[in-house]
């Protein structure tokens, strides 16, 4: 089961949910998007205007694969890897950004919308989004606590049926 | 077995490459690349100043395999597809942008060349090379001479052991 890299709860959440939605009345999008890289949404905003968003799960996911895809192509022009993404199709843009290791930050744009200030905007996102994600990263450290309660339980029973 | 959408042979072939050279020299780039959009390389150029490129098939590969797999993203947020792709890193950029339905141009540029400058000429440029792919397009239709010619062996057959 792949589990997310980071979890944003109550004050960190807060926060990366109000710089997205400074983003998005800065940028004019539509949506925008805070994911972790294995493909989990961690906080996302609509603007107001905008119709209901495709599912936001397949499209984090997707986009995620994506991104990773990318990176053998990075690999090969020396690069360890892209940093930015820049889709754009007839009506609708998608612009991703990577947020520190762990994370992306898509911003979703109809082409009505300036490229340079959605990417402008997106970076300084970035630069905030980057602290708050780093500390809301989860510890494989964590598992610690399970081992112990493991052995107490073992000696538990070990002591119950006299062993 | 996978066969070229486009074959660019003589004249065409010629055309093609006077066309990413002008474009390697306007915009300043490293490479540039006109690619079927299964993955073969039509006609490349290197500027002069370059170093030895990566292998070209197997960027080829990847950078259709990429195109292709952004369809699902376009897809899912209603477009057709995304006809322009832009991957930025650290010191390189890839740009591509779509010819007609079956090519693809590439320009991977150093980040000192600016963006726009690449984008603008990579427009003007895929515009020649739309006419010149739509002229090199391989028809499924010239078969047809295979077909005449079973015929005609066929009937010789018959001739011969006076069926």
């Amino acid at each position: 089961m792949v589990e997310p890299a980071i979890a944003l709860f109550g004050g960190a959440y807060e926060k990366a949910s109000h710089v997205l939605e400074e983003l998005l009345r800065e940028t004019g999008a539509r949506y925008v998007l805070l994911l972790d890289r294995k493909g989990f949404v961690l906080a996302h905003k609509e603007a107001l205007w905008a119709p209901r968003p495709p599912a936001l799960d397949s499209l984090a996911t997707l986009i995620a694969g994506n991104a990773a895809a990318t990176q053998a192509l990075a690999k090969m022009l020396g690069e360890p890897r892209f940093n930015e993404l820049l889709h754009q199709g007839a009506t609708y843009g998608l612009y991703a950004e990577e947020v520190g290791d762990l994370a992306l930050l898509v911003i979703i744009f109809d082409n009505t919308a300036p490229v340079g200030r959605v990417k402008l905007f997106g970076k300084r996102a970035v630069q905030s989004l980057e602290v708050i994600t780093k500390e809301a990263l989860v510890e494989p450290g964590t598992l610690g606590i399970d081992r112990e309660y493991h052995a107490g339980a073992s000696a538990l029973l070990d002591e119950l049926f006299g062993n």
